[in-house]
C-alpha cells in the first residue's frame, strides 16, 4: 500500500513536471515570436557591421558592438576572451579565364580562404579534371605536374540533408590543394560546394600540409565548372588552358576576441550550459546565415530567459566564437580557459547551420540508451513546435575542443532545415534579406527550450 | 504449430512488404532529386505563361501549355474538363491615399478579388478602424454609416503553423466587406493577410452577400496599415480621411478547363487516386508558390511513376484545377463529373500550400483509429525524408467538393513547411525565384510515396 502510494506520488510529480515544462516552453516560444529581437539584431550586424573575417576591421567592429549589445541586456557577466587569430586577406578581386585558342572566357572564381596568391602575372596552364583525391593517386605525377588540377565532383543530390552532400564533396576543397601539390600541380580550382547551379564562387577555407608546398587554390562557380568540363571533353586540340590570378596574403596573426554573456546559475554557478555560434564571417558577404543567425539566436536565448523570468539553476552562457571559418582559434581558446578555470560543463549547443526552420537537435556523444531517454522524455515537448528530431549526430566546430578539455560535456548541434543553406553558403548572397524572421525566431525558441530542459533535468 | 508457421509467414511477408515499400520510396525520391523536371516546368509556367487568373488570356495559355506538357509525357489519358468560370478583371492600378488635412500620403493598396469598383472619382471618407467583425456589431450603424471600415487585426505570431494565423485573421477579408456593407459602410480596407511587415498589398477573394449591397474593398499593405492606425490614434482633429479608387470589373463568365492526366490502373481502372493543385493564379504575380508548385508536383508524380517503371494498380490522376482563387468552379466540376461517370475514388491529395520542404500530410476524414494505423504503418517510411507528420487536418479547397459527390473518398492535404508562405502569398513577390529547387522536388517525392502506399495497401 505504501509502495503504491509512493508510486502514485511519483507519477503525479512526473505529470506535473511535464505540464510545467510544457508551459515554460510555450512561454519561451511566445517571447521569441511576439517580442523577438534576434531579427533586428541580425539586421544591424549584417547592414551596419557587414563582413567580419578574423583580423579585419569588421571583425573588431563586430566584437565591440556585440559586447555593447550584451551589456545592454544586463546579463550577470559580459566579457571578452582574448585570442590570437590568423589574418588572411583576399586583396584585389581574382581573375579567371578559360583559354580556348585565342579566346579568353572569363569565369567566376574566388581564392579559397588561406590560399596563397598566384605569381603577379597569374598562372596559365593546362587543366586536368578529376573527380576525387583518389584519382590523383591513380593518375600520378606524370599526368599532373605543372597543370592546374580541376576538382569537379558535384554534390550528390540524393542526400536528404544537404550537410551530408557537403560532407561528401568537401574533401576536394579541404584537402584537394594540399594533395595536388604533392604531385607537382601548379594550382587548383575546385567546383563550388553547392548543389545550386549558379554563378557565385563559394569560398571557404582550405588546409595546406605544413610540410608541403603551398599552391594557389580557388573556388569556381558551378556554372563555370560545367562549362569548363564540357569544353575539356569536346575540345582535344588545341588544348584548353586555364588562367587565374589571385592576390591574397597572410598577414601576422591578429588579436581578437570571443564575446561571452552569462546568466549565473542560482544553484550551481560553476556548472555551465553554453550556447554559441561564430561571429566571424567570410569577406564576400554579410555572414547572415553563416553565422549571424547563430550568434543572434544565442544571445536571444539569454534575453528570453530574462524576459520570461526564468532563472536557470546552472550558469548559461552565450558565446560568440571568433575565427570559426579559418582557424577555430576561438573555440580552442574557450576550451582552454574552461579547463584552466576548472569549470564544469554540462552541455554545449552550437547553432551554425543557418537560421532556417528548426527541425531538432543532434547529440554528438550520447550513448544509445541516453539518446533513447532523451527522446522518451523530451520528444513530445518539442512536437508542437515541429522541432522534435532528437538524433545522434555532430555537435559543431566551435564546441568540439571543449570535449577535449572537459570530457563530461555533452555536445549538441542545432538542426534547422538544411535545404537552402548551401545555395548561399560562403557567397555574396549570404545576406540579411535571405533570412526569414519567423524561421530565425522559432530556432531561438527551440534552443531556449532545450537549454531549459537540460538545466531542469540534466542529461 | 501450424498456427505458428502461419504467423511466421505473415510476419515475414509484412517485413518483406515494408522493405519493398522502403526501396520503392527511395527510388521515387532519387528520381525526383536527380532527374526532377518540376522545377524547370515551373520556370516555364512562371516566366513564359505568367499570371493566369480565371478567364484571362494567361489562363487559356496555361491550359494549352499544360495539356501539351502532359501529352508529351505520354500518359494513358490526357484531356480537358470544360468549366464556366467567373471573369473578374482588376483594370487600371488602384490608388489609395491617407488624407491628413492638406496632405495626401500614398499607400499601397490592391482591390480584393471579386470586389466592385469605386465610383470613377473614387471614394473619400472618414475611417473607422476595427479589429473584428464582431466589433462592427457593437459599434452599430450610427458609427459606421458612410465611413470606410478599416479591418486591422494582425496575424497572431504565436501559431507555429502560419496557416492557423491566416485562418485566425482571414474572416476580415472573406466576410469583412459584406458585413460592413450591412451597417452602411462606404468601402472597406483590410490589413494584408501576412505576418510580414512589407509594402505589398496581399490581394485575395472576398465574398459578398448575394442579397446585400456590394461595396468596394481593398487590401492595404501591413506597413501602410500600421501607419494609418498610428495616425488615427494620434490625430484627433482634423480627422484623418482615406481615399481610394479602383477600377475592377465583372465580365461575363468565361469558358475554361481543368487539365487532367492519367495513368490507368492495371487492376482497378475505375478506382482513382487524384493528386492536384490549381492552375489559375492571381493577376499580380507569377503564381509560383500559389500554386504553380502544386500543379508541377502533381504532374511530376505521374512522370516519376513512369520513369521508375511503377505501374499503379488503381488509376492515378494529376488534375490541374481551374478557378481555385475566385470561385472553386474547377473543383466543383471535377466532383460532378466523378459522380456522373460513376467513378470510385479512393483518395484525393491536394498540394496548395507552397512548394516548401515537405513536413507531412493531413488527413481530413480519417477516424482516430485510421489515423493511428496510418502512423503505425507508414510514419517510419517517411521518417528518412523528414516528411513524417501524418496528422488530422484539412484536405483542400479543390478536392473538397469530391467528398460531397463520392463520399468514400479520403481527402488529404500535402503539408510543407509553412513559415514563408504568407510572406509572398497573393503578392507581386510570388515569383519563380522564391522557389527552391530541392524543396519543390522533395515534395514531389513525398507525394509520390504516399500515393504509392495508398495504391498498394489502401486506406
Amino acid at each position: 500500500m505504501k509502495r503504491l502510494l509512493l508510486l502514485g506520488i511519483l507519477l503525479i510529480t512526473a505529470f506535473a513536471s511535464q505540464a510545467q515544462d510544457s508551459l515554460m516552453i510555450r512561454k519561451f516560444f511566445d517571447e521569441a515570436l511576439v517580442n523577438g529581437q534576434c531579427y533586428e539584431n541580425l539586421r544591424y550586424l549584417c547592414k551596419n557591421v557587414g563582413s567580419r573575417l578574423s583580423g579585419s576591421a569588421g571583425a573588431q567592429k563586430s566584437v565591440d558592438w556585440s559586447k555593447k549589445l550584451m551589456d545592454g541586456y544586463g546579463f550577470d557577466k559580459v566579457y571578452l576572451q582574448e585570442v590570437m587569430v590568423p589574418h588572411w586577406v583576399r586583396g584585389a578581386k581574382e581573375q579567371g579565364y578559360i583559354i580556348d585558342g585565342n579566346k579568353r572566357i572569363p569565369v567566376a572564381i574566388a581564392a579559397l580562404g588561406m590560399s596563397v596568391a598566384t605569381p603577379k602575372a597569374g598562372i596559365t596552364a593546362n587543366v586536368i579534371e578529376v573527380q576525387s583525391l583518389k584519382e590523383l593517386e591513380t593518375l600520378g605525377e606524370a599526368a599532373i605536374k605543372g597543370k592546374i588540377v580541376f576538382f569537379n565532383r558535384a554534390f550528390d543530390p540524393r542526400f536528404i540533408e544537404t550537410g551530408a552532400a557537403y560532407g561528401g564533396a568537401g574533401d576536394q576543397r579541404f584537402a584537394g590543394p594540399a594533395t595536388a601539390a604533392k604531385y607537382g600541380a601548379a594550382g587548383v580550382i575546385v567546383r563550388s560546394l553547392t548543389e545550386a547551379l549558379d554563378d557565385y564562387p563559394h569560398t571557404g577555407a582550405t588546409g595546406y600540409d605544413p610540410k608541403g608546398i603551398n599552391i594557389p587554390a580557388a573556388a569556381i562557380s558551378t556554372i563555370a565548372a560545367n562549362k569548363l568540363s564540357t569544353m575539356l571533353k569536346m575540345r582535344k586540340l588545341p588544348l584548353i588552358k586555364f588562367y587565374f590570378k589571385q592576390n591574397c596574403q597572410h598577414l601576422p596573426d591578429a588579436k581578437s576576441y570571443n564575446v561571452v554573456g552569462e546568466i549565473t546559475g542560482s544553484k550551481n554557478p560553476n556548472k555551465f550550459i553554453t550556447v554559441g555560434g561564430h561571429l566571424d564571417s567570410w569577406d564576400l558577404a554579410e555572414g547572415a546565415h553563416d553565422d549571424g543567425t547563430g550568434v543572434m539566436q544565442s544571445v536571444e536565448v539569454l534575453r528570453i530567459f530574462k524576459a520570461t523570468g526564468y532563472r536557470p539553476k546552472n550558469s548559461v552562457r552565450a558565446v560568440f566564437f571568433m575565427n570559426e571559418e579559418n582557424g577555430h582559434k576561438g573555440g580552442i581558446k574557450y576550451a582552454e580557459l574552461a579547463a584552466a578555470n576548472k569549470e564544469e560543463h554540462i552541455a554545449a549547443i552550437e547553432t551554425d547551420e543557418g537560421g532556417f526552420t528548426p527541425r531538432g537537435f543532434s547529440f554528438a556523444n550520447a550513448t544509445p540508451a541516453m539518446q533513447k531517454d532523451i527522446n522518451k522524455n523530451w520528444k513530445k515537448l518539442f512536437e508542437p513546435y515541429e522541432a522534435d528530431r532528437l538524433v545522434a549526430g555532430g555537435g559543431g566546430t566551435d564546441i568540439g575542443p571543449l570535449k577535449e578539455t572537459v570530457p563530461s560535456v555533452m555536445l549538441i548541434g542545432f538542426r534547422p532545415d538544411s535545404q537552402r543553406y548551401f545555395d548561399i553558403h560562403h557567397t555574396p548572397n549570404d545576406v540579411f534579406e535571405n533570412v526569414n524572421k519567423r524561421e530565425l525566431e522559432l530556432g531561438a525558441g527551440a534552443i531556449s527550450a532545450l537549454i531549459y530542459l537540460i538545466d531542469q533535468h540534466g542529461l
